[in-house]
């Protein structure tokens, strides 16, 4: 078993994850975290189960080079398509951040229906249906692929005219079906979040898998007794960002999205590993 | 030299660069193409020359065991990053999509102001601004990275009030400064044409860099003495499309591009050239 100060692996696509990465910070301050960004091959919500497996793998043996003590998968599509796989391969424990949001959305519907929003790969995986009909095979599950929110929120567009409109066309069909209950199936979208609560209503509960995910990670941790028990380091020491390109790119839109500031990224050919 | 009657080798980082390979197809009926989107990595916009750079010689090497006569660039990108470099490399024949392009559009315009649109990693490049300074450096050229435009145009949104609104505001600035001419500097645009057109106004000339680039391949062929002189065979053969993920949603796409319809696209694991 690994030092139990090691830092916590965090992964995505690009910067999505950083909103796993958030909440993590958020929810158990004391964790070193290593953060890797691919942002050489991102997106990854159209690409295939094969290639996203190809590329988890990857990441994976950097992360271990880091000498992680845990890996979480902030990215969807990875979840979806390779988390199974990589926890065959690999001796540490791993979490998604499918199986949270499945969790709390089982839980929290009344109606059973729920909706879940997300990239082509996400939603066309069925995933989020096979977890949370495992749960209560009684839910009725809609999943609806929304490929321009990533785009859109990437522009800077978190709150504008133009993200209400597609998100209007995007959702309506869910308004129909009366669901009570939404999964925010894409780490980006905790950042239009105010934009698609507006569209579904009060009624509608939103269900955020970035922090779910955050709290099972706690709970492992403790139950493992594999808290990080250091006296709090400095900022630049406890966070480390690494991506596959454009790292100043990356540490521009991390600034907006992490309230500390990134120090720095670090760019690592990720197709060596 | 190769064989005259060898494919000519046409690559883009995925679909975008099929408004290039109709282009050769309508100007140079007679000539064989394979073409190779690389799916698995797109978009090149937002990524760095390094890495732009190492994907293109995996390409061009991929391209070479076709035995291609000839290669286009059919990505702004990747001419904009990788071409000078792979000329150097390479002892056949290269066409990227910038030089026809900027040449045209330095001939057309009247006024000496001169807009490109692209992705952000064109624009940053400057590299319409270089090409155009070097004919003529009493031109004025502005450019504007339009990020959006490829998602919308591959969510099908090609005449949609959601892309004029977009198309407003990052047009805007270019119709302020009175330009004469606006080269499409992004393959995805020909499919907007119509509504740049529509923002833009009569009096702007818009420049397709897919079809000057057709041109500039034809003339090439027939300075050289390389064009094809098989009598016309079946499409299957003539025709061949490579990808490195997801070849049933490039078909998808393709089919909606290519007048003709494409048979197959065969996936290539491209990491290995």
């Amino acid at each position: 078993m690994r030092d139990r100060n090691a830092p916590v692996g965090v992964f995505d696509s690009g910067i999505g994850g950083l909103t796993v990465a958030r909440e993590i910070m958020r929810q158990t301050p004391g964790e070193r975290i290593v953060y890797f960004g691919d942002t050489a091959r991102l997106p990854y919500g159209s690409k295939s189960q094969e290639t996203i497996l190809r590329y988890s793998r990857q990441i994976v043996r950097f992360l271990n080079t880091q000498r992680v003590k845990a890996i979480v998968v902030a990215c969807n599509t990875a979840s979806a398509y390779a988390l199974d796989e990589l926890e065959k391969e690999t001796d540490i424990p791993m979490i998604g951040v499918i199986r949270p949001g499945a969790r709390t959305a089982a839980a929290s519907s009344a109606n059973g229906r729920i909706g879940v929003i997300g990239t082509e790969g996400t939603i066309a995986s069925g995933i989020y249906t096979r977890y949370i009909e495992a749960i209560d095979p009684k839910i009725k599950i809609t999943g609806k692929a929304c490929p321009l929110f990533v785009p859109l929120v990437e522009e800077g567009l978190w709150q504008d005219p133009v993200t209400d409109e597609i998100a209007r066309r995007y959702l309506g069909e869910l308004i129909d079906i009366g669901i009570d209950t939404l999964i925010l199936g894409c780490t980006h979208y905790p950042l239009i979040r105010s934009t698609v609560g507006k569209i579904m209503g009060d009624k509608v509960t939103l269900v955020n898998p970035a922090y779910e995910t955050a709290r099972e990670l706690k709970a492992l941790l403790k139950e493992r007794d594999m808290e990080n028990d250091e006296k709090p380091g400095i900022l630049d020491d406890r966070y480390r960002f690494y991506v596959s390109d454009a790292a100043e790119k990356f540490k521009r839109f991390a600034n907006s999205i992490i309230k500390y500031g990134i120090l720095s990224a670090r760019a690592v050919n990720i197709e060596e590993y």
